[in-house]
């Protein structure tokens, strides 16, 4: 099952069944009791949401604006440097912990949608990443139980503003420019997407792979991952966890490559699809 | 004025203006409009909540349980290195930005209410700072109207496991564990307070100094702070700007001194009141 959150071209923010080039417009029958997919997952309904979708109305997906797919969760959790081959490019040894920021909702538009350059920076970066949303509630989950949590997967690209990640040793400030990440464009469910690990993601500014890398590369893997930051804190329905990025973004290359205005960058995993956005410049 | 949130005796979510030893439970009459503190600062209604208090019932204060003044904002904000005497104590250089990281509101307790050692440190320390709260939303705001945009200041917590916060470059993992931190006991509007730079501030462990400073020594002061975060993001009504921690943390002392199950650890500026929690251990 792919879930799309969006609004329509109605101005009505809803959920629903991608199918081919149409989505399912469930959300419309559940607004009242979810009005949210988030919603929807903190009351185990995505079964319900299956069965109403024959009975819903079909919405070309062309007519709305693709939101992130969790649109309003609690928390966005960033893996700093998870891959091998990016912490290799940054000069940092093998982590013995997972090194986590945060982004804020702000900060992030849907599929489709401009990723915005601020205008008081050109170092702006790309970074595809496999993100994970938590479905089932949890605090101190064990490894052996951390996927049971995963409601699903979708593409993120956890945009980088460079010089301002880089003003401290905390990523806060390059992390979190108002739209200037994405995530999208559906969430795949945990059951349709199979292993995450026996998937590949591969990042293209207009046209030309940038970044390639086997999920299965990820130094702390998904389990791992949801023990750790569930020893910290309870995970909830809708948080989603960004897993990291491989090598190949444009701070480490020589010349350094940066996103400017009318540049495309995607980020495509297997299992999941093609999260694609054009870069504007701050108006 | 000052302002609380906290649950009645009822069970029932409330805020109100602090007279004493009672308050006035405005947000009795107000939740259909306002269901929170920071609905109330959105939508600008401070002087509604003052003309409402004279006909707002009066609850003992020591019947209800304090929230956080503010316990849903959209951000918390922690300025990580921004006294020059906590900045030598770690043996770093004066910064040349801010150094900004997150807390989700899970980490933190109202006044009075315990904070809680995690089961899997006993590296527990202590951290008072002021905290800004943001009563007018802005974008790229200048210095010089900064001011105009704070609701008013309340004590904070910024309670740390410090073995968590060194695991990695990025302070989060230490900063999140839940419920181990605190903000309170309540808001003190700006109009009330005056010029936050002509306070000082105080923390106690189990009575004993161990923090002391003029808030005047910041690295970084509050209009500072408000134009670098507003450059990244816009601030909303009811985000928190917890300022900094002076020098005498427990992590830096010889022998070090951390919080543990029956010691309660204060927080007090002046112009503001004292935030007081006692520490439990995690159950």
């Amino acid at each position: 099952m792919r879930i799309s959150s969006y609004v329509t071209d109605g101005g009505v923010k809803s959920y629903g069944l991608v199918e081919g080039s149409a989505v399912r417009d469930v959300g419309e029958a559940f607004r009242n009791r979810f009005p949210t997919l988030c919603a929807a997952l903190a009351a185990g309904a995505l079964a319900d949401l299956t069965d109403a979708a024959a009975s819903s109305r079909e919405v070309p997906l062309d007519t709305v604006v693709l939101l992130p797919p969790i649109d309003n969760p609690d928390k966005i959790l960033c893996i700093g440097l998870n891959y091998m081959t990016h912490i290799k490019e940054t000069g940092r040894e093998a982590p013995s912990h997972p090194s986590i920021f945060t982004r804020y909702p702000s900060s992030l538009v849907g599929h489709a949608e401009p990723m915005v350059r601020p205008s008081v920076s050109t170092w702006f970066d790309f970074e595809g990443e496999l993100a994970v949303v938590i479905g089932r509630a949890g605090r101190a989950i064990p490894e052996a139980r951390a996927m049971e949590h995963v409601a699903g997967y979708t593409c993120f690209n956890d945009g980088s503003v460079r010089d301002y990640q880089r003003h401290t040793t905390q990523f806060w400030a390059g992390k979190n420019f108002d739209r200037s990440g994405s995530m999208g464009p559906w969430l795949v469910t945990a059951d349709e997407m199979g292993d995450p690990a026996a998937q590949s993601m591969v990042t293209r500014l207009n046209g030309e792979v940038v970044q390639s890398t086997p999920i299965s590369d990820l130094a702390f893997d998904i389990p791992k991952l949801i023990a750790y930051l569930s020893t910290v804190c309870e995970l909830l329905p809708g948080d989603v966890i960004a897993t990291g990025t491989p090598s190949g973004v444009g701070l480490f290359r020589e010349p350094k490559l940066f996103m400017k205005a009318g540049d495309r960058i995607e980020v495509e995993i297997s299992g999941i699809g093609t999260l694609s956005n054009p870069i504007v410049d701050e108006s």
